[in-house]
């Protein structure tokens, strides 16, 4: 019997003896969509690549994934190389294949950081804490991968009528995983696309939609993702304009003692 | 007597023979920083590849760069490989070197769009207009990239005394291309990088500064770019979190008719 988190087991690679920087790993049906996995363990998947490889310099700042075609459920393959390795930065490139084919590309930006001057310009939202929010109940019938989170929406949830009466973009949620987890960049990775379609909200209308591209970047070194532990975060994500097919969504993700732990803005698409 | 525009005259590629995709072209000295071409030339001159690839479908949706190393003075190769596809998209992988070591990574997505249900949710700020704002003079002692643009600032310019009594980091200021030049993606993509470090507004203390990647979101066709044409872009640039040498920047680029044409963000590294 396995005691691996199920987010571990999404996270599994193993090396392959073909090159260095290849690893294997199969999809989680304990992270499955609608018709794929979650893109966020896709993206995590790509981090994670990284994480793995034996001449990592430093912890993830920027991560930009391109979900280029669907991936199946099943084996898949990931290559992590690393470009450019300067004095104390590395630059990446990832792609993740299925049968010769890729699917996704991904760039990442890992480098040792040092201690400086340091601020928000964003301050967390005031919000009620998360103890004295609801939890979204994920039924059996539900999607698997929002099982693997408790959700406590604070505004900007799902239209409970889908009327076409929506007038806004912005939802504000605590966030953490079920079970819990401590927090790391691979986790934070896929939290950052925990958010439901923007255009759903705006519209109050049910369009197909799907992220084209995401780019986080990561403002928090291992001691502070420690510090946050198995800690609720608080997710704030909004669109900001919608043009013939594509949107883009810019969310923010904050510890529950009001550290910005990330950035993160996607681009996706919409039908109609 | 090239009549060339001198943005033209920097995105100039030119076909190589040795394999589909590659192209050479050279720093332009009319877009020089202080150690290095002006990122956004650089920025515009990876997507320009994938533009002027015979394989290009649609137009651009999504593009990021990542700064890999220092490009020199001098001439330089493009690969734009598609990676991917589909029916109406397209997924793009580009580098740039030179003497055979890459300094630049980047991704594109492009895509057919097709009219759909549009809206903003950023209104452009209510600022002067630009005929009401003062233009930077740009004395022949600035850099040469400076020189190309035609900057009117509304608020938030480079402090005047650097005394560390920094508040915020927000700016808004009216751009355009000068000489004069009809707007166009790579110009775009350019333009998205025209913000001088954030950390030097948020302290009003110089320190060293240096775009490490950004990501540029295109929320415009050609129509809507030829609509804008010669005309100012309003520009706002502001960081979001500043952490142990990296900041992030969340810019918007609206119209002068108020039309958001591009959301950027990018991940710079600073010291002290």
């Amino acid at each position: 019997m396995s005691t691996l988190h199920p987010f571990d087991q999404a996270m599994a690679l193993h090396h392959s003896d073909l090159r260095s920087g290849l690893f294997t790993g199969a999809t989680s049906p304990d992270y499955w969509n609608m018709v794929g996995p979650f893109g966020g363990t896709t993206a995590a998947l790509a981090l994670q690549a990284v994480l793995r490889h034996p001449d990592l310099l430093g912890e993830p700042v920027a991560l930009t994934v391109n979900f280029a075609a669907a991936v199946e459920a099943g084996q898949f393959e990931v290559l992590a190389t690393p470009v450019r390795t300067n004095r104390s930065t590395q630059h990446w490139t990832v792609v993740i294949s299925q049968n010769g084919q890729v699917n996704t590309t991904a760039t990442v930006f890992t480098a040792l950081r040092r201690e400086t001057w340091s601020e928000s310009d964003v301050p967390m939202p005031e919000v009620q804490r998360p103890d004295d929010v609801t939890p979204i109940r994920i039924g059996p019938e539900g999607v698997a991968w929002l099982g693997q989170y408790e959700m406590r929406p604070v505004s900007g949830q799902p239209p409970s009528v889908w009327d076409g009466s929506g007038t806004h973009s912005e939802s504000l949620l605590w966030v953490r995983e079920h079970p819990q987890r401590a927090l790391d960049f691979a986790s934070l990775a896929a939290m950052s696309d925990v958010f439901f379609p923007r255009v759903w909200l705006r519209r109050a209308h049910r369009v197909p939609a799907g992220t084209v591209s995401i780019t986080t970047y990561f403002h928090a070194d291992a001691a502070v993702l420690a510090n946050v532990g198995t800690g609720f975060l608080l997710g704030r994500a909004r669109a900001q304009r919608f043009f013939n097919g594509y949107f883009d969504q810019s969310a923010h993700l904050w510890s529950e003692a009001g550290h910005l732990l990330a950035t993160s803005n996607q681009i996706v698409y919409y039908k109609e």
